[in-house]
This record gives C-alpha cells, structure tokens and sequence, in this order.
C-alpha cells in the first residue's frame, strides 16, 4: 500500500522539476517565461456521468513573466518549490502553514493567506494533482469511520504497517486524517453508508447496525471535506462496493452534501476527479418518503427555496438525471422538508429496525 | 469501569422515580404539584477557584400546575419519563430526536426544537446530572485523541472489553463518542496536550510528537464540545496528570476555548461541574510569545475587541486571574493577534522541535 505513495511522490517532483527546467531554459536563452493554468470557474465546467462528475472543459489563462505579473510569478515558483520540498522530505503543510513559511521570502512573502490559497489552487491545477499529492493538506477534519474495515497505515518511525480493525472501536470511531492517499483497505463489507449527521451515525454505533447490515459506517457531519470524500472514494474503488448516502430530504442535503460528495463541486472542478464518489447513490429522505411515510416537517426555507431554484435552472448534474428534477420539483409543490431524525416519531429504533432495512431491499429504486 | 456507568444510571431511575412520586403523591392528596429548578443565567453564577468552575448560586424556580403551565409541565413529565426508558434500556437520543419523538405525544408535543431543548435543560438541572446520563446525547461530535493512552470501551453485543490503543492509529486518530462515561484509560503519559486546531494535531500526529513528549494529544478543533471537554477531564482526574492547552493568541482562543474547558461556560453552570478541566494551564500563544518571537501578526478585530473588553469586565474567571487580567490587557496594547501555525515562519518543523519543548522546561510559568 504504500507503493502506491512513493510512485505518486516521485512522479509528483518529476513534474514540478519538468516545470521549473521549462522556466529556467527560457530564462537562460533570453526568453520570456510562462505558466498556463487551466481556467478555473464554473463557465469552464461540464458533466458527462459517464465521466462521473463536474469536470473542466480545458480553456486554459497563460501567466507571461512580465513588470506586473513578476511578484506572482515569482510567488508561484516558490509554492512549486516549497511542495517540491515537502514531497521529498515527507512532511505536510496546511494552507495556513504555508502563508506563514511565506514570511520568509522576502520581497515575494505574502500578505494576506487569501493570495497565498489562490497561488496554491494555482499550482495544483496547473499539475493536475490534487493538493494532498503535493504534500499541501487542508486545515478542516471531517469523517468518522465505524464498522467491517480495516485500514492499513504504517507508523512514521519504523515503516511497519498498522492494521486498524474499525470493528473494535465500540462507541467510539476511526477519525479519518487529512490526507488518505497512503492509506489501504481490507473489508467484507457490502457497502458504504455515508450518514449526514454525528447524531445519527452515533445511534447507528451504539446499536452494531453495521455488523447486521454488513457495512461500513461513515459520518460526513455536514458537507463531507476533500478528506472524507477521497477516503469513500478509494474505498470504495478498491473494493468495487457501493455507495449509499443518508442525509435530510431538504435542498442542502440533496444538493451541498450529497450532490458534492457524489460529483465534485462546481467551483473546484479541477480537483473533483479525485473528490468525487461517482458510484454514490441517494438512499436519503425523498420527497416521496415524507409523503409515505407522514413524517413530521418544517416548511421550507428562503434559503432552501432559492437552493432548490438553483439546482433547477444552473446545474449540469439535474439536467442529466430527470429523475432528480422530478424529485426536487415534488419537494418544492411540497413545500416540506424532512430530518433524518423524524422517525424517531415511531420510536427510536424505527429508523434501523424498518426504514433502512425496507430501503436496503430495493437499492435500484435509490435516486442516481 | 463498566460499574461506574450502572451505579450512574441506577442513581439517575431512582431520583427520576422519586420526583415522580411525589408529583404523584401531589396529585392524589389534591394538592398542586410543583418542580424547583435552578436560575439557569448568568446572574446566578460565581467562580471559585479552588472549586475550578463557574457554578451556580443556587437560586430555583418554582414550576407549579396551573392552567398556563399545564403543557410545559406535562412535557417536563414526558421528558423525565423518555429519560428513563433511555437510562433503563441503555439507549441514547439527540436532542433532535427527543424532540421527534415528542410528536407521538398528543397534545404534549413540542412545536420547536428549541422548546424541547430548553425542557431537555431544565430536567438537567433538576436532577443535577448531566444529560448524557439522562441518556440524552447532543447533536455534535468532536474531538480526536492520539498517543500515550489506551481506551477501554465494551462491545454493545457481547458486553466484552475493547481495548483502543492509541498509538496504533498511523496518521488517523480515534474519534470521541458522543458519550464517554463508560469509557477506562490506561496510560503512563505525562501529561494531555489539547490542541485548538486539526492542522496542528495532524503535524504533530504526522510526527509522533507524543512519542517524544510522553503525551496524550487531543484536537479540540475549534470551540471543545461537552463531549470532548468530559473526556480530557475524565482521563486528567482519573490519572492525575496535567492538561496543557495549546491555542491561538487571541481573545477566541484565550476565552472562547480556554476558559470555557477549564472552568465551563457562564450560560450552562448547571452542568460546568462535569464539563470543565480545572486542572487546564494554558500554554498557547501569549502575548509575550508574540513578542519575543516576533511572530507574524494579525490585527485585532472589532470582534476580538469586543470580547476582550467583555472579559476584562464582566468575566469572574478574569477577575480571579490577575495574571490573565494583564496578560488581556497587554494583547489588548500590542493590538493584534497570532496563530498557532505563525510559527512556521521559521520552518515547518520550529513548533515541535523549539516551542514546544522550551515551554515544558517550564510548566510553572504558564498562565493558570
């Protein structure tokens, strides 16, 4: 398993060093240096869900070392060389981090950590590698682990491999870290259920749910972070098992949890092929459960409703799935949104003793 | 370590039973039943610092059934009775779901949350327990651990011991549960190191710091939760070893995560009792720190201003502190704030192999 971490490491410096050698030639002959750097916004994005996530079309802005690109320039070759050196070495920096090495560059320190992030994502795009990969790692954690998995790791000093047995954690979890490129998997399980809340991940814990649903349990708490999402990801590619996502059936957890965990985010569409889990599928609260089920509601909110209108008019993923459009339209004639914990109207166990297990039987009726 | 929780539960059945009793006793005398709870606010609140928290004066409301109090009081009733039926069959609910639940209640169901929240409070407060012996749980989670320590948990299903070895967990970390007063510690660490952010934790996980130092390493991420708070101080009570803090120099860091693990936070004293860390010294980013490093600053926000002057004011825990009064007050003249990660100004690697282990020369020297 950690081949898989040196191949990419030495890959990764071999890249920059192609880079950095371009500049330099360019610089020894007289000539003037650039960069290109693929266009990153949402005009320069697409959906194929074959491809399986929101991907860029590939238009490209060019960085000419001139009089007013030279702090910049300048500032971008010393990120190149900064992840250079944290690849080689082994060692991390969070983006915080790195705007304090800054602090050191002299004439080309930053001033704020918002140019130094930008210059970052800059870099990462530029060799199509997600940060992780050039030892930049994020500040936010996010994503408990619990049931049929073993992680493999190794510990920093000796090399030996780790075997983390998520079986054995009782009420407690696996905390993934903020970096999984390195980490190994051994499993049984039959899928994956990414669960919205710690609330209900931890109800799903305390009962042994996984060991009679055959599973692996992951709370997301909310969005997922780049972390929790790559982590599914490589789970569940490694181990060709499906994805099942438990969230609220409202807008935010249709769309910023479940939507961004399954195709990337339109914003950072030069990193979603990484942080995307194209095998996910919504085994969440549809509009239709809270119909048939009756549960308990609050109306929908401003915020919910202009969430809902959004995903309609402006966003690929709706317009490749009808079946999701029809969803979301229902939820608005609705007017409704449903928590995760509304079962708990017929009693606590309801959700694991008869919803999950009902849902579980049909998984091909799961919204794509 | 199992006893501890049963002896708790059955204690918390018998008070339940008992103030039950006599509401009952109430009602077949004809005579009006009544509740004391404590004032939860903050003008009942005061601060000892050999008892370590801010606690409350003792002053109570009277809920007694009339007319206008009929719903509350029957929902308190409800609350005391679900409380139970948790304790009784070792089940947990979330605030959110207690709140679900109530919808099975007739007339007695809760319209908001925040209702049933503020109900949930009072029962609190009344048994003067803490809520997760009520079996209720909250909603967030937080906290991870890695290092010097072993957790002993059960398997729900067999009832056998788990043992969770801490330093097995390569560059992940174990994730507290909700609820930890089940929870058994073994360990020959010299101390509990709880670290403000999880960039942090992740460099000195990434590391093995605590093989270094002979620590236990705890990432509050942010603002610590009950959960996370209750843990430290188990572990710190159970094994008598100091808890260090290690946060941003700043009013947020200082008083928002500070304070409120050592000695609790001002609107919930019912419950600072179980919550704080009295046995917290903070060796985070002093205003001196700033100074002698000549670290990398930002300046104070309105915000930071704001609670600044907030502490100097009207805070007992400041007033108790003459050493922290100053030290505000001195932050306050510099005008500015530093973080955690501004060390890496002078390298990546400065913090664990400078700061750190200057300081632990020096424990005595920490602001208490």
């Amino acid at each position: 398993m950690a081949t898989s971490k040196v191949k990419g490491s030495s890959a990764t410096v071999g890249k920059i060093r192609k880079q950095a050698d371009e500049v330099h030639r360019k610089i020894v002959a007289k000539a003037t240096p650039s960069l290109k750097f693929p266009l990153r916004s949402l005009a320069n994005v697409k959906y194929d869900p074959k491809r399986g996530f929101l991907e860029m079309r590939g238009r490209k802005k060019e960085r000419t070392l001139t009089v007013s690109t030279v702090k910049t320039f300048a500032q971008t070759l010393r990120m190149m060389s900064l992840s250079k050196e944290l690849v080689e070495q082994d060692d991390i920096a969070t983006k915080r981090e790195a705007y304090y090495v800054s602090k050191n560059w002299d004439e080309c320190r930053f001033l704020e950590q918002t140019e130094s992030d930008t210059v970052m994502d800059d870099v990462e795009a530029l060799f199509e590698v997600n940060r992780e990969q050039l030892g930049f790692v994020p500040e936010e954690k996010g994503g408990e682990v619990a049931g049929r998995l073993t992680i493999l790791d190794k510990d920093t000093d000796s090399g030996k491999t780790l075997r983390i047995d998520c079986t054995k954690f009782g009420s407690g979890a696996y905390s993934i870290p903020i970096s999984v490129e390195h980490l190994g998997f051994e499993t049984d399980a039959k899928f994956v259920l990414a669960i919205e809340t710690a609330g209900m991940f931890q109800r799903l814990v305390k009962h042994n749910y996984w060991k009679t649903a055959g599973c692996v349990l992951v709370s997301m708490g909310g969005v997922p972070t780049r972390a929790c999402r790559r982590f599914i990801r490589r789970l569940a590619d490694y181990k060709k098992i499906p994805v099942y996502v438990f969230v609220d059936g409202d807008p935010y957890g249709i769309s910023n949890i479940y939507r961004t965990l399954k195709v990337g985010s339109g914003n950072a569409a030069h990193l979603n092929e990484y942080f995307c889990v194209p095998q996910a599928t919504f085994m969440g609260i549809t509009p239709q459960d809270i119909v048939d089920y009756k549960l308990p509601t609050h109306p929908l909110k401003e915020i919910d409703i202009t969430r809902a209108q959004d995903a309609l008019k402006n966003d690929p993923f709706y317009e490749v799935h009808p079946k999701w459009k029809h969803a979301v339209e229902q939820l608005m004639r609705l007017g409704v949104r449903a928590e995760q914990q509304a079962f708990a109207k017929f009693g606590l166990r309801f959700v694991m003793e008869e919803y999950l297990p009902r849902k579980l039987k049909e998984p091909k009726k799961f919204l794509p």
